[in-house]
């Protein structure tokens, strides 16, 4: 028997554009589809639990996992590293398990060098004006970091058509339909199909 | 302003499938879908309104429109002609609506000639078995049609690699909520969005 490989759904966004809710209302709709648990350096912030929203890591050990090459991607946001290890990612989509990565737009560049077949997805807020207004919202940071993070914002932005799929945050109700349909539409691709019905021609 | 161009989606499947139950439940689903009535030379099955399920047309006329090039795509399916016109398409997908099309295997090919952006699903019965018994419970024709119906439906479930997308109809309700997904998908996907958002880069 010949087994399918796992898809790989990478979802990305400026910060402010509400992305980590859209990610869990996904995971939620979609019950199947695996969730790969970040690293990072920075402090939990209120109801975060280690192993489960993020692994929780100091400095020196994030930087001796990088150091061994055990990070799929990583990248420094705001002064704080991020990473998604390796193995455990190639270990479900190894077997044959689709996983939804929430991750930065540097992580997501770097995966799609490694793994050209992920399902990239940019999540954009409505405007810029809207996106300042969500991160003053949650202001966990001095207010002096607010036009670094802006102007981080807008460059990113740009970089969409990078990605396969546009999702607007308009409405988060329409913006998780969205996403679920993109990973239900992924999975009738014939081109990702092709392992999972080898024998397709001769159906009965 | 531009105005974007609105996406053909191609749903075609041997006879059996299920596809014109599955393509007016997504249309309820969907009601900005618009929907492209096909031409025929068959008579009216039960119910079948002239210009709601297909515009019925003797054998003469459809002869002289094709003759005359008003056809995007025809073929002849168990004797009888079935066409699109183009001009009512073009002027659908011109003022920018998505449009669905229910046409079998050799239309969905010529199709993809003229419109290599469409987006084409392909229907299938989960066996060759369901497939041959849903054929028998319809029933129109002669008993001694089967053999040649399912002869070509055979022929046919081997060109599913031609199409994009692949969906096994197990379950209506589960195949219309695959369907419509690749509706919003593709309404998702960065390359169709590129003249919907000449201005994304600088959002407000």
């Amino acid at each position: 028997m010949i087994r399918r490989r796992g898809t790989l759904f990478v979802v990305s966004a400026p910060s402010g554009a509400g992305k980590t809710t859209l990610c869990r209302e996904v995971r939620l709709r979609v019950p199947d589809l695996a969730y790969s648990v970040s690293a990072t350096t920075r402090a939990p912030r209120g109801g975060e639990q280690d192993g489960v929203d993020f692994h929780f890591l100091s400095e020196e050990r994030f930087q001796d996992l990088r150091d061994r090459g055990e990070f799929a991607e990583w990248a420094t946001v705001h002064g704080r590293f991020y990473g998604t290890l390796a193995k455990p990612l190639e270990a479900m989509l190894h077997e044959g398990r689709d996983v939804l990565l929430d991750i930065d737009t540097q992580g997501a560049a770097q995966l799609r060098r490694w793994y050209p077949e992920a399902v990239l997805v940019f999540i954009v807020a409505p405007s810029m004006a809207e996106l300042e207004q969500r991160l003053r919202e949650r202001r966990s940071d001095a207010e002096d970091d607010m036009t670094r993070r802006l102007r981080r914002a807008r460059e990113e932005v740009a970089l969409w058509r990078r990605y396969d799929y546009l999702v607007i945050n308009r409405d988060v109700k329409a913006a998780v339909d969205q996403i679920t349909a993109i990973v239900l539409a992924e999975r009738c691709r014939t081109v990702r199909l092709s392992l999972r019905f080898p024998d397709l021609e001769v159906p009965d």
